[in-house]
């Protein structure tokens, strides 16, 4: 039996500003600081570590990682920043306000766009300043192979082959393995790990900040999962992601 | 024509209180986080950057990268942590202040210990609590491997391999490359890179939270090498290195 924690990152300050984030590089919020703080206590009173991380090369998912690993004191341990877990690509979407977004599209669109398996939100264009073409961290990449915009799908494709290619191996050698990252590369990783169908997928919520921990069997198949927290509180959290992610007023 | 850029980390909180530290995990004090923060400031104003880093597995010097991290918004740049980039061991010592260490064995003991190329302070025991074997993040390592003492001589022999094997490479392709790590594990690449003698090395001192900026050909020989920062702040800086290192009082 292998361990492998998900974690979300805290609150971004655009979270808290109601604007679409994607690839944006957005910090977390004094609110998702204590959220990864929190996060940190909950592995430490359950007894749990980790023997390596993986994360994207976004700040607010390599900050909670970091505050995470200091309060856990365990700074040393080897982290792999990927692209590949990063947030979905929102596109051109990008910057803009939800509500405002709604109200000019309809709350239905923007429901699509943010939840439809394979629905992308418009573009980024070729010479939009926005394209991670632009991005100095993505200078070693060919730019015809980094998304304008994605779909969970998308983001699922771009995904699991660096789980397959680095993750897996790791998970294999008994060690326990934390991801931190966003609330769509890791419900691609949740779909993956429990065969979840696409048209469920777009109702699977996950909290930020509460430690979601899988069970693997020897060929890393989930034998369970259970987040870490008050239950309560877990569940009012993930009905607030929810509520993001359907009809705004408007 | 590349560079390296080497960090010493700032003052740790036993650095302060004048205690032998080496291998033991012992964090910034207040004042080596506004050192680190001040060596950010540096390379930012000195229009450096930098494209992977390496660091050791010793807070005080992953703290210092993370704070260079973050305030050169270079966050998601690749970090390597490696036990070849510590502080030498210094074996028994640690813990013990050294200004009762002098007065229990004499001045000159104490700066040869410190200082002096091939010499080892007392070893740990096997069974020293404190011996690296216990530690985990030294799990993978084979225990008899592991140093419980070193001179700075055994100090170079283990960070040289570290250096031809996984950063030279890194170099080679062009990449600029910043080392975040320890008085002596960076004395030992100096002495490399620079092919200072045996009998010099011993009164040449890296002072903390000054970047110490290396041009190397494409051969990866020194071609000349410069400290970013006041200079008479830097010298400063370095006599109270090497005052530390010389005889203290009683």
């Amino acid at each position: 039996m292998v361990l492998l924690i998900l974690l979300r990152h805290g609150e971004s300050l655009w979270n808290r500003d109601g604007r679409f984030t994607g690839w944006t590089d957005v910090d977390l919020s004094e609110n998702g600081i204590a959220e990864a703080r929190h996060a940190a206590r909950l592995l430490r009173d359950g007894g749990y570590t980790f023997d390596v991380a993986y994360t994207s090369v976004l700040k607010r998912a390599i900050r909670t990682l970091w505050i995470v690993m200091d309060d856990m004191d365990r700074m040393y341990v080897p982290v792999h920043r990927s692209w590949r877990l990063n947030e979905k690509s929102y596109g051109a979407l990008q910057g803009l306000n939800k509500q405002e977004t709604a109200e000019e599209y309809g709350a239905e669109q923007v429901h699509l766009w943010r939840r439809g398996y394979d629905v992308r939100p418009p573009p980024l264009l070729w010479d939009d300043p926005r394209h991670p073409r632009f991005d100095p961290r993505y200078a070693g990449q060919d730019p015809d192979a980094l998304p304008a915009t994605e779909s969970l799908h998308d983001t699922l494709d771009r995904t699991l082959p660096y789980w397959h290619e680095q993750i897996a191996e790791r998970l294999q050698d008994g060690k326990t393995v934390l991801i931190s990252a966003h609330g769509n590369s890791l419900r691609a990783l949740v779909k993956y790990l429990d065969a979840v169908p696409d048209e469920v997928i777009a109702d699977l919520n996950i909290p930020t900040g509460y430690p979601l921990i899988y069970e693997l069997d020897e060929g890393l198949h989930a034998v369970r999962h259970y987040y870490l927290g008050n239950p309560d509180e877990i569940a009012r959290a993930t009905a607030a992601v929810a509520e993001q992610a359907t009809v705004p007023r408007g």
